[in-house]
């Protein structure tokens, strides 16, 4: 299999945690892909309309995007323990709770973009202050009810993790944890984890 | 179940549309919800911290989001022919297509923002024709490979019919459909669908 890939890209860290989980990222070769929203990557349009990492293209030349359609096929391609519960309430808890992480990840990317990429007489507080209550809501959430944390991982746990990773490595936000000793256990744990430990980005 | 509801979401209009291809329609209590990026529904945020509709309460009093996961819970409530096919290449395939439907329908939505809801001052063109460019590629690749919307009925379908319905309604983009008889043709048919004429937003 081949995934576009760039190493600081949080849906990209995400797939690559699931493969060294799931046993296989022995079998992705990493094609190194820039993507910025005002610098189009038309090369990678032709695999990915949308021109996002990751795109995977599997080993019969399906292209496959984007980061959940991506986990979910690498979890269907081993017959370990699944990283998404096959039925019942696991898997709507682990899917919801990758929705939330993808989602205050999607809303710190926004700021980014807002507060870096944009000419700065072109930048809007109102849209900053919306997207960063989303992060600030969806990390207090997990502080308040820590048993949408706990359990064997998921693929809920990683888009948290990876989410919350990202925005440290951008240092957007200041201190995520401030109040939320819960959550920073809770991080500091998954942080320990090979998996995690091979995918800091860089 | 109650889902917090607005007719102008190409989202919300994605969860109906499986509810009412399901069956599953009248099980479905709709809460009329305000969102707007600049105007945090903090009432709202309470179930999502996101912010965002659809989300779902299930009977069983659990909050699901987003689109995905709900439309993904409402195919595993019914015993009929699966929206999401269960497993090999049809699953990959539908699953594909959504994410380019709603990665299409995302950059829509920030289009209309910038160009709407943004003060006119604050604009970027770079954003707007990089945002642009997904939709426009995405709306090319499907014209020329009219097979990844042939066959039964899928999620994957629904969610491309979706977002060009609701650019059409926000008339964002022009003539979505100039060079595009195949597209056209196959939207059209889509429009002729109870479950799609009873969603029309208004």
């Amino acid at each position: 299999m081949k995934l576009a890939y760039s190493s600081a890209s949080p849906y990209v860290r995400k797939v690559m945690i699931v493969a060294l989980e799931c046993g296989l990222a022995d079998r992705i070769e990493k094609v190194p892909t820039a993507v910025r929203p005002d610098q189009p990557n038309t090369a990678l349009g032709r695999d990915n309309p949308l021109m996002k990492v990751p795109t995977l293209t599997t080993d019969g030349g399906e292209v496959l995007f984007d980061s959940r359609v991506i986990c979910a096929y690498l979890d269907s391609l081993h017959s370990g323990r699944k990283l998404i519960p096959e039925a019942g309430g696991a898997r709507w808890k682990a899917l919801r709770l990758e929705a939330q992480g993808d989602g205050m990840t999607d809303a710190g990317i926004l700021v980014r973009y807002e507060s870096t990429l944009r000419p700065e007489n072109l930048r809007w507080k109102e849209w900053i202050d919306g997207q960063t209550l989303k992060v600030m809501q969806g990390l207090d959430a997990l502080e308040k009810e820590p048993e949408q944390l706990a359990g064997d991982l998921t693929v809920g746990q990683i888009a948290i993790a990876c989410g919350i990773g990202w925005m440290q490595f951008r240092s957007i936000f200041g201190d995520l944890f401030a109040g939320k000793p819960k959550l920073k256990a809770w991080f500091d744990r998954m942080s320990e984890r090979p998996s995690f430990k091979a995918t800091i980005p860089a």
